[in-house]
């Protein structure tokens, strides 16, 4: 008899460490996340400096990610979850890691500085799975250990998240936090989903930044930006659209409509 | 202004560790539950050797439980929850411990040799708060990090529990485990000072319709739709921005970018 396997959607789900400050943290969160079936790990520029007794620096060189080797303290802490670490992607950038990603959802508690709608993983398990049922690529997306996630690499992301807890005293690592979230997910398999939305062809986040790229370059063609902050305005609409779940087909007439402005103007 | 404490019905929940074989497990779980505010540990005749570098013996005595002190290894990995640590209680036996307990809950994965019922932590929450907040005191029973419960153990409890995850690869570790716990019990609580989401103020369904309309002028305007189905197309458009949950200010800008494209068409 085959061994049970964990569900087949937790393959499109992957969790992104990003500028991880020590490798034990990068073990911790690999056994954490294969508990519950999540086995894609993706790191962003992550430190390899070992910091413990034995120095083993291996700092990741960005130039040459063929180079990658994790240091055995990750290995360690990973228990009998050294796969997930063979098999992990590296980025230089998270630009570049979610390049491929149509969901990436953000762990910040950024509250005040952001306006987009902050949910709970509870909230969004179910679209997360269904996505990953979808066949869409689904990230979950963890900032440094102490500083946690920019605001620039939470703006790169279309899902924002937080883990509520003790007001008086919030301190979870990072393998805690890739714990809960992962856990939150594969609790939501057992039960019988909704499967309301048809399947359809996310773009990624490659190709939704492109768009807002190229509808930045139109505004900028037409004169649209005198006397408005582009900056302000061009990171609403991003967030418009990273709501929205923007499908290829839609992008297709996006852009085909921003290219018919840019022929029209220059042919009038 | 008095800063937002933890919901007071966690008080009477408390997390039991059983023959617990390394201090610096029981800091990690102090950690793990007090970040969900459950601030009430036991301990049942921990083994209280400290392996690592340094060894600092000094084994529970159960004879003398007044003459307790927990190794520095728990207090390090507590971190800021050294106050679980200071008012840990402890005890020689499982039965002495939950003696004043009303619902004891133990975590385990003993499925074929029980025949009690076995609920995940989700379908038991509501029922352990509810108790709470009745002033019922709630124990949840962990056994030790390599053997789990016993179970003798396991029949002294009134609740069973088990956390499902990859059948392929289940190695929670005890600090894991009470995180998943503790976050389980706290999400079903529902503070209302973490519920932060900005309100926006959304557009109405005659601002989205408007905006697309205008859309659809000016595509009309820049020949966008010469072998194109119109009709086919601003009804994808209209489906992409009723998903969105557009913002009346984004309506806004995209109405000004559009009005600048007319503007430009025609002055040029």
């Amino acid at each position: 008899m085959d061994k049970p396997q964990p569900p087949p959607c937790l393959g499109n789900i992957s969790v992104v460490l990003t500028r991880t400050s020590h490798p034990a943290n990068i073990g911790s969160a690999a056994r954490a996340m294969k508990t519950m079936g999540i086995i894609q790990m993706i790191l962003v520029s992550p430190n390899l400096m070992v910091t413990s007794v034995t120095p083993e620096p291996s700092p990741f060189d960005p130039t040459s990610p063929g180079s990658f080797k994790l240091p055995e303290e990750s290995f360690i802490l990973a228990a009998g979850a050294a796969d997930v670490l063979e098999n992990v992607k590296v980025f230089a950038t998270l630009k570049d890691a979610l390049a491929e990603q149509n969901i990436a959802c953000a762990l910040t508690s950024r509250k005040r500085e952001l306006t987009a709608a902050l949910h709970t993983p509870r909230e969004l398990a179910p679209e997360i799975i269904n996505h990953a049922q979808n066949g869409q690529k689904v990230a979950l997306v963890f900032g440094n250990e102490t500083f946690g996630l920019s605001i620039e690499e939470v703006l790169q992301c279309n899902r924002l998240m937080t883990i509520n807890g003790n007001p008086d005293y919030f301190s979870l690592n990072l393998a805690q936090a890739v714990q809960v979230i992962s856990y939150e997910i594969f609790s939501h398999i057992d039960l019988p989903l909704t499967r309301l939305e048809q399947a359809v062809e996310l773009a990624n986040r490659a190709q939704v930044e492109g768009m807002v790229r190229h509808m930045e370059d139109v505004m900028q063609n037409v004169g649209f930006f005198e006397r408005r902050n582009e900056v302000r305005l061009m990171r609403r609409m991003q967030r418009l659209f990273d709501r929205a779940n923007v499908e290829r087909e839609e992008i297709d007439i996006l852009r085909g409509f921003f290219k018919q402005i840019e022929k029209s103007s220059k042919s009038s």
